[in-house]
């Protein structure tokens, strides 16, 4: 099941986690950005070519560092198609790079519809008996609001194509308690429900490290939510953003492990992509200082969980 | 605001209805797809140049019938960025063939990322001191999970842009009661909080109608939920899907509306997209045969709730 490479990979690199790819133009240095307008304009193409040319030099900084990549997919979007063909591209390297691509959609729809996100993010689509990865990441970010129709494409093709899922329990926004706290009949939060749910369309995706093929985001922002549903869903692993820029800190995340520090891989985004700006570091440097930033994030996330052992 | 675009449409073409382009292979006719196919191989980029060819042929047809279409994203996703390109090709005809544009896509984030998604689907993206859109749209759907923060971006676009959103209260399909239908301490449905939501967020947006510039998507399969929210949600224009194939009928839909036949567009995609089939028309009729399933739809739909009136 596609977590486990993921889960591999971290006790492997001894990294529990993700560099968020949101690469807005603010955080890429003029020198990139000078090129790709001079070669295509100050054109959604010029934008996207800055993007591209921006993550892969983080991909090579970081790629021995983090086991994962999360690119979210609104940053790419709002250059158009141009800005979802640098997220292609953007995908295509890190996996070269073997690094675990977990693509941020938070897609949701009817099951007919699920069917073809499925495909577009996480399978091959067909034409015409021939076939092809659309976008081809390893997992990918969902919504559970519309119920387990709109779940089950997801879980055929992640058995079919060892692929994973993580489902929005408890987000790291502000508002989130507006709709995910509002408390159920029996006492219990929305959110908890949301996770187990995740227990239950993971059942058949079972993993052999204890944890299913259907995840859970749940925000470093809300560590006692963090802390309880690591306690309920057991099966269910974490995907923990809001660290960093957004509040979350590595005490905060440590309620997201379990005793063997699995069951969760913690992103930033912010931190890394504008390392080189925070540090006042020259630009062309701009990889570097990502590299070091993770390593520090990673070592601030050890030193509260220890070593992390399959 | 933008949603009176939409209603003067309605009025104007007396026809509550919207043509939902979710194009998959098998609806379109060989001979388009042949000739992609030609020109492009039976790749991503044939399938994209077929489903552009095909979509343009329906909307021709369509654009005096109806007033709005509705392309859903996952349909041009699953063919990657050459197919997110057909699906702004699409746009920008039927907006010049002077449709009203909703892009399903049903998106959702924290308000840093939402501001992403609501430039590139309703806003203009800006590149180094040029601006363009990058998909262009004149609403949007989008999921409120998240609450506020994740829509207060959308309200500023749509506000700025003269565009508009729906919002997902009860959805369409079959499992949408598992997580909409769950009962609040209260004992009020999700379903109903998020309709109020709807009200609250549309309350800077308010239109000459009566309705604002914040719809709910309710489905035309639960015809008992749409009155009941129809009563509850006097300022909420509604998106309904379903009818058609997923089994709504006239019946069932006319409780979307008010009194003057206004308060809702309801969303057809595979009954028109696919009449040249059920009706076994020539290939070539696929666009006529479109047509006559649309008319016959609004007629239908028309014979329930009478003369639409501003």
């Amino acid at each position: 099941m596609a977590l486990d490479r993921l889960i591999e990979a971290i006790a492997k690199k001894q990294n529990p986690t993700a560099a968020g790819l949101d690469p807005k133009l603010e955080y890429i240095p003029d020198f990139i950005k000078e090129k790709a307008f001079g070669r295509c304009g100050k054109t959604l193409e010029g934008a996207a070519a800055a993007i591209l040319e921006f993550n892969r030099g983080l991909i090579d900084a970081l790629c021995e560092i983090v086991p994962a990549v999360k690119p979210q997919c609104a940053y790419y979007e709002m250059y158009g198609w141009q800005g979802m063909k640098a997220l292609h591209d953007t995908i295509a390297y890190a996996r070269e790079k073997g690094l675990f691509v977990i693509t941020d959609g938070k897609r949701n729809d009817i099951g007919s519809t699920m069917q073809a996100y499925a495909t577009a993010h996480l399978g091959k689509t067909e034409v015409a008996g021939e076939s092809a990865a659309a976008f081809g990441a390893d997992a990918l970010t969902v919504n559970g609001y519309l119920g387990s129709d709109g779940i089950q494409p997801l879980l055929d093709v992640c058995r079919m194509e060892d692929k994973g899922i993580f489902v929005l329990a408890k987000t790291s926004n502000p508002s989130s308690d507006e709709v995910q706290n509002q408390l159920l009949e029996g006492g219990e939060p929305l959110y908890e429900t949301m996770g187990q749910y995740c227990e239950k369309w993971g059942k058949g995706l079972s993993g052999k490290y204890g944890y299913s093929g259907v995840g859970a985001v749940v925000g470093a922002t809300w560590p006692e939510q963090l802390g309880e549903l690591r306690g309920m869903l057991t099966h269910t692993f974490f995907l923990v953003p809001g660290y960093g820029a957004q509040g979350g800190t590595a005490e905060d995340v440590a309620m997201a492990f379990d005793k063997n520090g699995l069951g969760a891989v913690i992103n930033a985004a912010r931190s890394i992509m504008c390392a080189w700006q925070k540090q006042n570091a020259a630009p062309e440097d701009y990889a570097k200082a990502a590299a070091q930033e993770a390593e520090k994030m990673r070592d601030s996330i050890l030193r509260g969980i220890g070593r992390i052992r399959l």
